[in-house]
């Protein structure tokens, strides 16, 4: 689906506490704007239960990992709970020339990369209603052991910090609502006058 | 209609040619958005066929506005096409103190000192596809002579120049569409994050 008024893609960020349902958010997201392209991070994390190699990440070992940043393959890395999280440069480069919308689903300090490097990129923050359910959801996820929770928790305390650097501050309380402000978030960024100049040049 | 994730209204201005069709959408938006309050400008100018004081303009005469000039009463006033147009600066604030959105329908001189008042005010400008649809709108009003239509015609090419200074660019080709796309500028403007930082302070 080639919208005539946009000439190149938009590169959305998105960011938010484990626990908070992003990927639930982004189904949904996805399935109502199956146009936009979802950027499939590299991690040294092993997967968990239920997710697939090229689906939810790229496994990678953490000497591969090394590897691609020595080569400068990646738009941003960073590491987070022991282990790395990536985005491959190229492909996004592609798909952004090619007018499609690219999401990546990162933590802050990857965000704050992808800032300095596109300036233009568009960084949205997911929050929970409030952070006792935000305990309360990655309790009832039971992946994890009382310490790693504890731990992820904390971080999160952390990464609010950083919520001033985002553009955008979504609240996931019902998943259908989040995907809605993302969807209109995304709508009126296509709408920003830089973005249209050339439908008014020549003029 | 009090949206809890908001404690102040947003000011909109959209700006557009003569001929846009800028009421029409307009009226298609507030059908949309009823909780927006649309800001009823002063203006000198007589009224058009079908105009009526207090809902499209107040009509007020040139010594009642210079008047209003005189006691500061205005937001912003600009002249156009020798006649004055301008906005009330009190019944805004308290509008927008209370959590509503305010829409001025304004031109571009005004919509600058509305700009350098209010650094967060939201700048939309709708454009027709092209500038050929403009004359063919402007002809088919049919309610101003020829030298009339060539001065707008004139006007609007100023007023393009100042496109840059807005957030938003709207193409008016469909009326629903330009509606959509702005009530989706105004959802993600409610999702900026200065907007939202009150729901995750003090954690």
């Amino acid at each position: 689906m080639k919208n005539p008024k946009k000439t190149k893609g938009q590169l959305i960020v998105l960011s938010g506490p484990s626990g908070v349902g992003k990927s639930t958010v982004i189904s949904e997201l996805l399935s109502e704007r199956s146009d936009i392209y979802f950027s499939v991070s590299f991690t040294t994390r092993g997967p968990r239960v239920g997710e697939a190699d090229g689906v939810n990440y790229f496994f990678v070992s953490r000497e591969q990992f090394e590897g691609m940043i020595e080569r400068n393959e990646l738009l941003e890395y960073a590491e987070y709970v022991h282990n790395y999280y990536g985005t491959s440069l190229r492909l996004i480069q592609e798909k952004l020339e090619q007018g499609i919308d690219v999401l990546l689903d990162i933590e802050v300090q990857g965000a704050a990369k992808v800032r300095s490097r596109c300036p233009e990129a568009v960084l949205i923050f997911i929050v929970p209603p409030s952070f006792e359910e935000l305990s309360r959801r990655l309790h009832g996820r039971a992946t994890d052991q009382e310490e790693v929770i504890q731990g992820r928790l904390e971080k999160a305390r952390e990464e609010y910090k950083e919520i001033p650097r985002y553009d955008y501050l979504v609240v996931n309380d019902k998943v259908s609502d989040a995907a809605s402000e993302i969807i209109a978030i995304l709508a009126a960024e296509d709408c920003r006058t830089r973005n249209r100049m050339h439908l008014v040049e020549g003029i």
